[in-house]
């Protein structure tokens, strides 16, 4: 084998970075692999835009279909992204035999089963690096570096978007929406944010992710979700007196029987790694028996850093094909009959600790009545603390919890804000990585 | 193939970990391989100290020999470090066609091209991820993940015991013999700390992370190497007030025509990641042309972390047993023919900013008489500060170039101490990552 031959679906931000890879580093690329990675086709729906790119004749076409079917294209690249196309390519694609190389998380957290299993029937390979965390490793870490380990938890910051809009609120204590408006503004944000902010993309990576740590099928309906356009500077700022940052954090914990898989803006303490994760940048914490904690850490996504997580999945299946290696490591990290279906701990059963803040009146016996309802439901306070001044006759409270259950936690909240002393909906955030003894 | 047989030489720390993993989680890695790993044989000269492993009969030996000629072993693990007995046995290994799985840095900054050589004649791989970082996939991400990339550079925390040492004196302002007693205490340092303090065992890991990087043998001898044992609690003081953090990293740069590799103490900004690892942990930036920068970050020695990485590389071995692909990634990254010999910089020739503190008597114009030796040798200051009280007439003055060359700071810091107004030897530590704009 001389050369390996790619073809490219969408050359859009990702795919023009590929490219450019391609050509750049095509030399140093033949000195690692020894062979050529040659870009033989791509498929865009605008084939006349420059994209810097010394695109050789007859390389660019409209027509996707025809590179899928290409019998000279060795590996096929999908850039498309999105829930369009993109499936129908890929599996003609994989159909055809040939292995793809994806950083599609929308498609795969919601049609990840049919591709895998269409994969696994045509005997290719499918490679996913790029879509969690962009350039970091993660994927590859967890299926090949940490094949020895149990894993026992993961925690990520792995939205750019949403990670870029808490640093802003924190450094400069502007509100939500300024914060997304200067996100917007920089690139950060696209003009429609709702798959960034309400959590979405980030639980999209966090299914692909869960499922191959513990080996399970993880459905996306499952994971609790819950976006960070609710978080004001006031709470930033507290946590910051208490030693947290909020961060929207992706959290999977495998409990034996269940997996816990969720994601929600989170309050870690300053001495948790990730809470230094500042801007655009992502990051991950994977816990494991026999490794203890690992952290990865880089851009999550952008032209660059994206494609080179792709190239490096499409070497992975370039060294495949020279060697006769294709399956080499199970897609899903596990043998696909040792797969199982571990139920999602519901998010009423998790336990945890939960940093509250409420509007009280200026009133005796106030702290009183809420502690009494939260000891009703078992919840033990670790601290309160009254902040900042009165307003119209009330002042905000901030308290912290020991370890609860969010049933309990629920069910209390509701109980206090129909209490008369209480002027507003309390506020609830959960707290990761705190030490109960400290 | 049903199972894969493996053979350990060295039931120490490691290969106990080792030995532990594949015994605890021999389910899970047989879920996710597909085949079993069998721990068949295990050579130590101690065979009758109770590990808590569960060896079967006839598994220990105190006959190395006979495991790297056992026709039933697979794959052989070296866990028995240093550069005593392990080159010879890797080495038998090789020749009787095992693949090898090392942790031996020592061996492999000295004798690598030797090994490397043997495991390439002989068609098996050679694996040796624990040799850098424990538990950081570093080596797998250099070889594997940014295939695509032009390493521009790395900084790297890749000694625990060092790390340990700063951190110490750092939060508790002690001097550096009390830190490494302390270290010791906790089993943090060797008896003898010689490799660790003076930077060795730094710069083995560094000699095997450039080649890698840039596809170039380095002899461990064209490294510079300093050591921790000179830093004061009072340099680390100054250096927080600054802004910095003292590290002995590894630092490794491409310059094209040649690269730097060096080791020392050395100040990074606050803002730098790496600044916030503490304790024993590793840590290591990778920047690369498409990536940008990322970081890995986890522990660096120990028995499981080490172990986790040993049972990694054993599975990548393994895999490329069952789908015959053994050599299916280059030893060192590049392609045999492709490996050059890029010079190394000599020290002299490289340019940074330094940290220069000074004892000086405290009396008019001392200021300008050392600003002129600098600016006699091309060294431009950054800021000056005199800090702390007069003791015997003289006070510290510290103070910060912009990027100088070596050589020319070498020989003005020659001139000033041999100024009648310099009460001391003049302290010198270069800065890393400082923005020369800011």
């Amino acid at each position: 084998m001389k050369a390996i031959n790619i073809g490219m679906l969408g050359a859009g931000t990702v795919g023009t970075g590929v490219a450019k890879i391609l050509f750049e580093n095509k030399e140093i690329i033949r000195q690692r692999v020894g062979v050529e990675l040659n870009l033989r086709r791509v498929a865009d729906i605008d084939i006349e835009r420059d994209r810097g790119v010394p695109f050789e004749d007859g390389v660019l076409t409209t027509d996707a279909q025809s590179v899928v079917a290409d019998p000279e294209i060795d590996i096929v690249l999908e850039m498309i992204g999105g829930d369009t196309i993109a499936k129908e390519l890929i599996l003609q694609a994989l159909e055809n035999g040939k292995p793809v190389v994806t950083a599609n998380k929308a498609l795969l957290a919601v049609h990840g089963t049919t591709i895998f299993k269409a994969a696994a029937r045509n005997g290719v390979d499918l490679a996913f690096e790029a879509s969690v965390g962009g350039c970091m490793p993660i994927i590859k870490t967890l299926r090949e570096s940490l094949v020895g380990n149990r894993i026992k938890s993961m925690a990520g910051i792995l939205n750019g978007t949403c990670n870029y809009i808490f640093t802003k609120i924190t450094e400069q204590g502007i509100a939500f929406k300024d914060a997304l408006s200067d996100a917007k503004e920089k690139g950060y944000a696209e003009a429609d944010p709702t798959l960034d902010i309400e959590g979405i993309d980030t639980a999209h990576k966090l299914a692909i992710l869960t499922s191959l740590a513990y080996g399970t099928e993880v459905n996306l309906n499952d994971i609790y979700i819950e976006g960070i356009s609710s978080i004001t500077p006031l709470d930033i700022e507290y946590a910051a007196q208490f030693g947290y940052k909020i961060k929207l954090l992706a959290i999977s914990k495998d409990l034996g029987h269940s997996v816990e898989a969720r994601v929600h803006p989170t309050m870690i303490p300053f001495k948790n790694p990730l809470s230094n994760v500042s801007g655009t940048l992502n990051a991950i914490t994977v816990s494991g028996d026999a490794v203890g904690d690992i952290m990865l850490y880089g851009h999550g996504a952008g032209m660059m850093p994206t494609a080179s997580a792709v190239i490096g999945d499409t070497v992975d299946i370039a060294r495949n094909l020279i060697c006769g290696s294709a399956g080499r490591i199970p897609l899903l990290s596990y043998q696909e009959d040792e797969i199982r279906n571990i139920p999602v701990l519901s998010i009423d059963e998790i336990e945890t600790q939960y940093y509250f803040r409420l509007f009280v009146l200026d009133r005796p016996k106030v702290l009183s009545m809420i502690s009494g309802v939260l000891g009703d439901h078992l919840i033990s306070i670790k601290s309160v603390h009254q902040k900042g001044r009165k307003i119209d006759g009330s002042v905000p409270i901030v308290m912290m919890t020991h370890t609860a259950k969010e049933s309990n936690v629920k069910k209390a909240v509701s109980e206090i804000d129909q209490l008369d002393v209480v002027s507003d909906k309390t506020v609830l955030i959960r707290i990761e990585d705190e030490n109960e003894e400290e």
